[in-house]
């Protein structure tokens, strides 16, 4: 009784779709006249589903290019590195298996604590020897109070998929790694809420959360890697923050334990600390409730603070209930003005259901396609063939992807996956149908391939999740996650090109730029590499650094959106963000962590910490 | 073509409806036979728009009963009160009518002041003598930094709307009115963001964001009256907060005065304060975005801190865009049980257009009913006949509205009001009819009235509008708001009745207890009332605090979901609250208030804020 017949639904495209037909080139002639649609998918049977598009830890290491800057001056000089003496201590409270060291008489190589000291991107790199996998809450505690008793300096971890280098140490710092607090304790049935140890992995939780009717309501690319607690501390955004909302508006509670030890639970009654396992009622939520108003509301000051205020240990998240129909669409359009109308029509015909929309432009996909290799059958392969109208094309796939000849041009055509997520599949379609119909009737857009599977659907998500991937891959990444003005989304990197392009390559290595991001937030993510080197070329990136920024700037942007200041962003960040506002940041930091043991040279570097001190 | 036409969708209880008979009363017959259904409104003509429900500032003096408690003791004793060389000072910086004052040569009486010493529920009163109403920022400023330089108090003040005292002095603070900071800047056409002074009242806000497309994402009773600034300094929640989510979600930029002076513009970049004008454009927003992840979230820390931290002047709010299509219904449940099923079946199949999920008690819709008077036939009492089923029953409308004969019991009915907000009238009116359908299949309700335009979806919202100013005129009211387990949402009240009930009214006066509030959050407003006598009782008032607030901590609760802290909860945020969280706050409190100017006594006690410092 609850879905509306298919039959009562007016004839269009979504009907026209026959099933096993599910990503589907949109044309005028089968959106309109319900003839028969062009399957461009591989035959059943050819697997393209093979490799994840996010490297996993195990595939870290195979990156033959790496960085070895040193950052032993950036950290105040009464911090000091851990010892032997300090290793007997940790060893009186940890079991073996939860330290990894080269101090003292461990078996444990340099090359053991390489994953903690290097991030995945290979652009920031670490020289820490000692880490520390707690397991508890309680022994989060007691290695911070020993740590801010002695001004041992400490980096907190925790899927190492940052992309400012925020969970990297700069010198000696001990690593904590939060790999081991991986308990989710419960989601309450009635009203949503999941509660969850800091070291969850995303992934996980969506898993638990779906089996439990409901949708975990963040979404990032790296959600087989990263962790729960890494996420909420570097307040990360992803493609879902246009429908559900960012972290500081879904984190209902929170445990964090301060530079001192002391642990606060914020909106978590007492008493969860030690219970481990799913028990899913509402007494096990640990008395967390989506409404709290009394007094100021604490969590949300290590919501993006990036471990420099404390280490969140726990965190319980408002799930909304989970829908059961899914649409998306990869829209290829002409020109980013025509986009724009995609924008609006969009919000207009999808309505509550519009999920995500995320803009790739065509340099981004040529890399996305070359790194799937010449001959692949996949999916995403295909589909990027057609999407690019490569097939029978020599310049984009069969050669080298960064050429003269595939950089993006005012000309070249951009792509917006649009995604719906509903609980009437009936009604949904029906929505999609007139979007559709929208676009062909009104828009001059390119072509459009229509998923209503949740296969097919994938295959789009992959091809956008690959985009970060891919370009890392091909070269050094100078990376920059912006917010402007959605009118003014494509602007800045057409400067950077202008400028990059009007200097020449005489004086830095040649250059491709790549956009991608989430559209509806005006959140683009501007990519600069240097195709076939790994390295960082410190004049170029001060170039692009200063060309990006300057035209974030003059649009009145943000110099990040999503992605945090970690260690990439802070000498710019003092630079620009008013002045008072700089001063209140660091007199929080003074009262929270007043030795700067925690994360130092992370948000606020340890000249402006140091400068205010004194 | 972007809706289904009417006829393409299957026969059932929406397209039962004939227009014009839009609030109708569902019965199995009307559902699932297609018969005529029964109107129950008023004929046309008859007006049951005629007063708000909400008291508006003119009618706020008509209060018989005042109370006249004094504060005098709870300021700092190093804080001072202002005198006649302060007023000279102020009026050279304020012109004349943005001063109200005893002080002096003035010409105002204390009747001038009166609206800004007692709050709405006339439960508080203050007795200041100076009352400041700046204009601008740059006069906010001038005003605090000269204040937090001479030790003198301030009480911020939007509307006077809370339920907390929070706007209330305690003594003779000055009064910082934002009533004159009422510019709205801007609503950028494409993000969405609404930019705006913090005086501007709520409900204006609205009819900008709707004339513009947009929804604008807080809905609470008293929009007419109170003013966005002391929304967000109160945390606000309101109706739509299941759906639309909290302030801390959709504010994403301010701008506040630091008790020292010191303007923090947060994700508004510089240049827009002197700026007055609806100038809808990218750049006016005032360089403001969804996205902005530079560093600690300063803006909340100040919502909900009740202008202790300091007074935002400025907030911008991420609206979504305007819902088309509003359907609404009230439902009659003969128990609490029903309810829980009522929630689940709702959440299932109005899925992501279910907007709001408002639950009453009998008697407090008793009171509503009488509060209309015995012989209204407007549209909302000729209703309330209806639901509350006494059209030929003498026990309620027509006989005092408290009396024994009245009182909810476990076998009164209890009523939701359940609004759909969506992008499809077609779409969501299916929905709701497999929604009613699954009611009346499944489970045991006594009845629905279902109403479909906009001004019958009015009427059940201004009953549900009416229980706070119905329940306060009836006699002095013990609120309580509470956050606790949907399952136990009507417990707290059951326990308190049966606490008050042992003791019977040899101790007390006589009470009533009503109940209403945001289900889908689990958020109760609990209210005990004393019909007719409008004055404390002391020792009722401590009785009452001991079993609400005993009950909603067993069940791990929280004692403000939404209303915040004020005047009224202090003393119980400081014995309930742990002492390690209590302690960060009074250093916050300190860290940017040192003097402890603004706002004194609230949300913390003076006395938790001196005890910290020696």
């Amino acid at each position: 009784m609850t879905t509306t017949a298919i039959s009562a639904l007016p004839a269009g495209l979504a009907r026209s779709i026959k099933r096993g037909e599910m990503i589907t080139k949109c044309t005028r002639s089968n959106l309109r006249r319900n003839t028969s649609s062009e399957c461009i998918f591989a035959a059943p049977g050819r697997s393209w589903h093979g490799s994840p598009c996010w490297p996993r830890s195990s595939s870290r290491r195979a990156a033959k290019q790496r960085l070895t800057r040193s950052f032993s001056n950036a950290a105040p000089a009464s911090l000091r590195s851990p010892n032997e003496d300090d290793l007997t201590h940790f060893r009186s409270i940890l079991a073996p298996h939860q330290i990894v060291t080269t101090l003292g008489n461990s078996s444990n190589s340099r090359n053991d604590l390489d994953p903690y000291n290097r991030d995945w991107t290979n652009r920031y790199q670490g020289h820490s020897s000692l880490v520390l996998r707690p397991q508890s809450t309680q022994q989060v505690s007691s290695i911070l109070a020993y740590c801010h008793e002695r001004r041992i300096p400490l980096v907190p971890r925790g899927g190492n998929t940052g992309l400012c280098g925020g969970s990297t140490p700069l010198s000696n710092e001990v690593v904590l790694s939060l790999e081991y607090m991986n308990v989710i304790h419960s989601l309450d049935a009635s009203s949503g809420i999941l509660s969850a140890q800091a070291g969850c992995i995303l992934h996980d939780l969506h898993e638990y959360a779906s089996q439990r009717g409901y949708l975990f309501p963040l979404e990032i690319g790296s959600k087989g890697t990263c962790q729960i607690g890494g996420n909420v501390s570097t307040n990360a955004g992803g493609q879902y923050y246009y429908r559900w909302g960012g972290l500081h508006g879904n984190v209902v509670g929170m445990e964090v334990v301060l530079p001192d030890g002391r642990v606060l639970r914020l909106n978590m009654a007492e008493g969860r600390s030690d219970v481990h396992g799913g028990m899913d009622s509402a007494a096990s939520v640990g008395g967390c409730h989506r409404k709290d108003n009394t007094g100021y509301d604490l969590k949300h000051l290590f919501i993006g603070a990036e471990g420099t205020l404390g280490v969140i240990t726990e965190v319980a998240v408002a799930c909304p209930p989970l829908p059961t129909s899914k649409h998306a669409v990869m829209i290829v359009c002409e020109s980013y003005s025509t986009v724009l109308e995609v924008l609006v029509a969009a919000k207009e015909e999808l309505g509550e259901i519009l999920s995500a929309m995320e803009l790739m432009d065509w340099q981004t996909l040529t890399l996305v396609r070359g790194s799937l290799g010449d001959s692949s059958v996949s999916g995403e392969a295909l589909l990027l063939d057609e999407m690019l109208d490569t097939k029978n094309d020599s310049t984009t796939a069969s050669s080298p992807p960064l050429s003269q000849s595939t950089a993006t041009t005012p000309q070249s055509p951009l792509y917006i996956l649009v995604e719906t997520q509903g609980s009437n599949s009936e009604h949904d379609a029906s929505k999609m149908d007139s979007f559709l119909t929208r676009l062909y009737d009104s828009l001059t857009i390119r072509n459009g391939f229509l998923a209503t599977d949740s296969k097919r659907i994938h295959t789009l998500w992959n091809i956008r999740e690959a985009c970060n991937p891919a370009v890392s891959r091909s070269g050094y990444v100078y990376k920059y996650d912006v917010s402007v003005p959605i009118e003014e989304y494509m602007d800045v990197a057409a400067e950077v090109k202008e400028t990059l392009s009007s200097q020449g390559s005489s004086f830095f290595p040649e250059t491709a730029v790549c956009v991608w991001g989430h559209l509806a937030d005006g959140n683009a993510h501007i990519n600069v590499v240097t195709p076939g080197i790994f390295t960082k070329d410190e004049s170029l990136a001060s170039h692009v650094d200063e060309s990006v920024y300057g035209s974030v700037l003059r649009r009145r942007g943000s110099i990040s959106a999503e992605h945090g200041i970690g260690q990439s962003k802070s000498e710019i960040l003092g630079k620009i963000k008013d002045r008072s506002v700089l001063d209140v940041m660091v007199q929080l930091k003074q009262l929270f962590d007043p030795h700067g043991i925690m994360n130092p040279g992370k948000v606020l570097t340890s000249d402006m910490v140091s400068n205010m001190k004194s």
